[in-house]
């Protein structure tokens, strides 16, 4: 059990190197242990490349035949982008399959395990579940839920204003916040803004970390509003939408792929998400000032009706950005 | 100097004991050591009863002759309520004094240590200062800034809301971190609150807690706008002023001898402190809600022009209750 915890959690470590490039894939390390020494280890790099398992097999300097391969989420089954990967498995002699989870993929979702067990592998599935769900939450979701993943992101005074009454947001939180910030969207298959966030802020909307994807640029206005030398128009990866309805939107993305959302603005934007209650994950980010303002601008929408209908977030987390602060919650 | 930091720090616990009773005076303790030996101690009980230091001389066993006496404030030198310290200091016999800081008012200022001086006494000022003048830093704002010292207290969700659109705002915290809100009515002298509270929330605006004074209760609004049965009209302990301009509020409150108010709400009231930006501490209570809402309250004003306006916070600390947060910050 604990040698299984230990290369389990390995497998996470290695999953993560494909962070950004795997999507709509989800993040998926493997190692291949035998006599107490792992032979073996490969991660998912993108969607398209080989699976992690596959990555494993092809890394081994001894035969695999009798080994335990590790791996974070349930090997699949079918034919994708790539052959299955229990075929592999089962011709390679592995004689001992351990998951983290099932993959909640309805093309796989347990028909992977049944597979191994048909041709006499030992497996067992379970140990991390929650570390190892946690961590491709967005792929998760997707397929659980069958809409992309929605977090959203603010920067806000102690007092909730994301802009002054004149519209002045620069800069609420501090550096090392914006760029922690910045680099949150290389998790995120999409960024969501509304048009008066690229009409205020002409923002890039770019991770800007090498060795990470940028992620799709959704604007949510019409294409004529947007002024020709809006960063944002630097290459092909956005979508301009005019839909106003969010539950509409979802269903677009789902239907090209898109597994997960970063919501980042503006008030307009994210209150929309919360009027409709359709929210996984939020940052929110903030300063330690007041700014006051009536009419300043923060999250809008109609808003909840009573307190015992807000949007309620747990498994809370913090961090601290020298004297700003990031509160993580999930909804 | 070991020794001396440590009695300071024992003046201050003892001082601690007379919170929300002192006022207008400030808080102090006092403890007279004889050959490394604490012969005896007092604290400022309340306005109006003697001084820590009279306290302290009255309780010895043995004689203080040749004692060093320590204290969180410069003694006073001049007849108020009691005849001065310094006096009896002197006739003690005690040798040595030491305070952590001068006395801010302008009756004592420095006139208390160059009493004791002057009787050949030997004194010491400025070890544990910062500490000495944040345990009395409403007693230092009034007598430096000749105005009551402005604590801002705030409950809102992550987006900083403090009611819904529909007014609802109970409660947005939780059991634990509004009992703690409550507790910090008896450290200031009064609490200040807009007509619209008293008329939505109908509040009792008392610490409730046994041993602890009740602050006076300020309302900014006209006595007719207030329902007769109203839990603030509960006994005479209330100031209804129709005044909307908070320098005059200020002068008005600093001529009754209000040392210090907690500004509690709601987002009117609280939009004109921030406009006008007297502020000294500030207590913002977050849950991890979030509630949206154009026409949800929040603190109003006209709010910052700019971000580099804003009311900064220095000094930042941090509670916990569950799952709420306090920051607390000066500004």
């Amino acid at each position: 059990m604990d040698e299984d915890i230990k290369y389990l959690k390995e497998t996470l470590r290695l999953a993560k190197k494909g962070l950004s490039w795997t999507n709509p894939n989800p993040m998926v390390g493997a190692v291949i242990v035998k006599d107490g020494q792992i032979i073996g280890q490969g991660y998912h790099r993108r969607a398209g490349l080989p699976h992690a398992e596959i990555e494993a097999l092809n890394s081994v300097k001894r035969s695999p035949r009798g080994a335990t391969l590790y791996v974070n989420l349930e090997p699949c089954s079918h034919y994708g982008k790539t052959p299955p990967c229990t075929d592999a498995i089962i011709t390679s002699g592995v004689k001992r399959v351990v998951c983290a989870t099932k993959d909640p993929n309805p093309k796989v979702n347990g028909k992977g395990l049944a597979t191994l067990k048909k041709a006499c592998i030992e497996t067992s599935v379970g140990i991390l579940e929650n570390e190892a769900r946690l961590l491709n939450r967005t792929f998760f979701t997707f397929h659980e839920k069958k809409r992309p993943f929605v977090a959203l992101k603010f920067a806000a005074s102690l007092d909730g204003k994301l802009a002054t009454s004149t519209g002045n947001s620069k800069w609420i939180t501090n550096e090392k916040a914006r760029i922690y910030a910045r680099g949150l969207r290389s998790k995120y298959q999409a960024v969501v803004v509304g048009i008066n966030t690229i009409l205020k802020d002409n923002p890039h909307l770019g991770a800007r970390i090498k060795g990470k994807k940028d992620p799709l640029r959704v604007v949510l206005g019409s294409k004529t509003q947007i002024p020709k030398h809006s960063q944002i128009l630097r290459d092909p990866n956005i979508l301009i939408t005019s839909t106003d309805n969010i539950p509409d939107l979802l269903s677009m993305l789902k239907q090209k792929g898109i597994i997960s959302i970063l919501v980042e603005g503006g008030g307009k934007t994210l209150g929309k998400f919360v009027d409709c209650q359709i929210i996984d994950e939020v940052y929110a980010f903030h300063a330690p000032i007041l700014l006051g303002g009536k009419t300043a601008v923060s999250i809008e929408g109609n808003g909840a009706e009573s307190i015992s209908k807000a949007i309620y977030l747990k498994n809370l987390s913090f961090k601290k950005f020298g004297d700003n602060i990031l509160t993580i919650g999930y909804v």
